[in-house]
């Protein structure tokens, strides 16, 4: 018998999760399938920031930095993030934006592995990290290149010369997961170290640092963490390498007694050398609340509905859209893909707007890609249904060649 | 006949600025002489910020991007910033923090000055700008070095293998001001590029860089812009040096085209190649409050109140706390500081604790500076009267021994 949208409400009826849901603020009548490029706002923060508002910055004013822990913020967040991929609590801060972060622990593993010029990156990597890596070898180390390999080719692309192997785990586009376990283990014996970008996993799927023996990774707020937009990103660089290499973006928040207003640059000891300058602490308070939802789930559990809702979005679109030219651009196994499915289609940007406009939310990447995130704490099943439905109706009777729909603009 | 409290009420019922206060939140019962290391709240913070978390975040998602203008923040603050300090709108980017732009701009100038290998700074700057430059240097250009010249020798010391003077404009402890103008001058007929830190002086003074005709600029939102903790910095290129180099934090924002996910990375044209990551919107916001209530100000009118504040306080303490030990630290005459005052005391620790436990907040800075600053927007004639009283009081009663500010911690 075939699956009906009332099966899929009895499904969710059941779901462990389900009570995540009411804690975001979601719009009426949207099915948002874009919190891997922006989360959706817990309930919470609206307290949280009026409280940092009024008490903290309106009252407290200058004593927060010690009363309210202002401080200690890039560290405590950084001590949650640390037990949703796996860290030790003093091995991640919160600090600065993704690419930023990539520049200093790119620096720091040239430095760490000065005789070899070569940084390992994916052809179609999410551009940011290969714009930094770029920025990086023009300014700092001009006999460096970047060696950029196709997915399939990265194990045998590890090579002698290789410094750093510097690759996003999740990808941005089709949320094919690579092996860490694997490419670590692999750059390890040929002697390079690894960062590993953690946009599109952290809060998506259980991510193990430590097991991995990963050396460095960053990752972002914003997206499957719920702390809000451009919230503040986090940095993780193994305690073994904390203290062997200074990052170059040398703040006072680096330095080892920030407070004595030394006039030569120390560093301070261990993770906080990787601080720069001061932090934006409305933002990284919003941050906060998305992590303490996190914290309250088993990561097990949310991949465990990722995968399903993923495979029942594939399997409707198969059964509902076999014949309106959507080719999937994702892995077709649950295992190997993130709480992301991508198709390319011919004319996926205006079929992205007209989706928009009928109440559907992903997103586009150029040239050809729609993107739809599933994202466990407050996506349902019969979300699912409605949005193949919705998509199944745009096609059918042509709204996405609507003029309104033909003019590209941008969508992050 | 000797100045009364009264008269001071008086002059405040007179002063032209007196309707600002109303518009910060400001604690009952404290008279907050640190807004220039923490500018107050502006109450109109909280309905903005309420705005942007409960409708843009919270119902708009992701389309607040382009809907919402999120795109155009760094841009549009940046405008209202130019207008403060003397710059055209498109000179000025809101983004990062002071430090990180700071070393972005001295990896231009060092660019644009390729033969020379000096940067020129001067030996008791605030020590986060030196930090900067040692951390670039060290992992930039290994054959640059940084010049320290004491403020009276600075002129003298602008020699044809300098690259680069990167100072700021109010000194932090003293707030002796640098003749922007003069120093210009010398530098550019040395050859030598200008970068000026405004941190102390934005909101604080007027500031006219293209008069001076300065190269470079950086500043902080938190300070007399009253953007909130750790708000986002700003930055400044003159006109006809945005293209000359690229800076070397080449996050996707300053790509020529970021949606295009090109593999390689291409600048983008003018100021927008200055940007790196996502920027946190909610601290961005806030700024923005800060930001629209200084622009309805006018910069002469402020300057002219923190003299007259700042005199007074210098007046009041000559007559009341003549014997107690302060030895001012900040220049004399009111032309020559900013906002704040300076004195050094040998119990400048211990008397800064007892002065904000009884209500009056000032900050300290390491080894024995006590500093207290004056924001024309909400501090009143009669607050002045009030905290020398409370200063008399202290020192009078010895209250600074109490045992319970004996430790030092952390202040900013």
């Amino acid at each position: 018998m075939p699956l009906t949208r009332q099966d899929l409400i009895a499904r969710d009826a059941k779901d462990p999760l389900s009570s995540f849901r009411d804690e975001f603020a979601l719009p009426e009548g949207i099915i948002y399938l874009d919190g891997n490029s922006l989360g959706a706002m817990p309930k919470a923060v609206q307290t949280r920031i009026a409280a940092v508002m009024t008490q903290e910055w309106g009252q407290d004013l200058i004593t927060s930095w010690n009363k309210n822990g202002w401080f200690d913020l890039p560290q405590a967040l950084g001590a949650k993030i640390a037990r949703l991929i796996g860290a030790q609590g003093d091995e991640v801060l919160v600090t600065d934006s993704t690419g930023i972060n990539l520049y200093k622990l790119l620096a720091m593993a040239l430095d760490l592995r000065k005789k070899r010029k070569i940084i390992l990156m994916e052809d179609s990597n999410f551009p940011t990290d290969t714009y930094i890596a770029q920025g990086l070898i023009k300014h700092i180390n001009r006999d460096h290149e970047i060696r950029f390999a196709k997915r399939e080719d990265m194990a045998a692309q590890i090579t002698a010369d290789v410094a750093v192997v510097a690759l996003t785990q999740v990808h941005y586009k089709t949320g094919e997961i690579f092996d860490m376990e694997d490419i670590t283990r692999r750059a390890h014996e040929a002697g390079a170290l690894v960062c590993w970008d953690l946009c599109h996993s952290a809060g998506a799927l259980p991510v193990d640092l430590s097991t991995a023996k990963a050396d460095f990774a960053v990752g972002c707020g914003y997206k499957y963490l719920n702390g809000g937009p451009g919230a503040p990103a986090f940095l993780y660089v193994a305690k073994r390498h904390q203290g062997g290499a200074t990052q170059p973006l040398t703040g006072w928040w680096s330095h080892a007694e920030p407070f004595a207003f030394e006039r030569d640059y120390r560093p301070a000891q261990g993770l906080t050398q990787m601080l720069s300058g001061t932090q934006p602490i409305l933002s990284m308070a919003a941050l906060e609340c998305g992590l303490d939802i996190m914290l309250r789930t088993d990561q097990q559990a949310i991949r465990q509905k990722s995968m399903a809702l993923g495979a029942l979005f594939l399997s409707l679109m198969e059964t509902k859209c076999a014949d309106h030219g959507f080719t999937l651009a994702s892995p077709k196994n649950a295992e190997d893909r993130a709480s992301q499915i991508a198709y390319t289609h011919p004319h996926g940007y205006a079929i992205m707007q007209a989706l928009i406009d009928q109440g559907v939310i992903g997103d586009f990447r150029a040239p050809d890609i729609l993107r739809f995130g599933f994202t466990p704490l407050y996506m349902r099943y019969g979300d699912i249904w409605d949005a193949v439905q919705i998509i199944k109706t745009v096609m059918d009777k042509a709204l996405w060649q609507d003029p309104r729909f033909a003019a590209r603009s941008q969508v992050t």
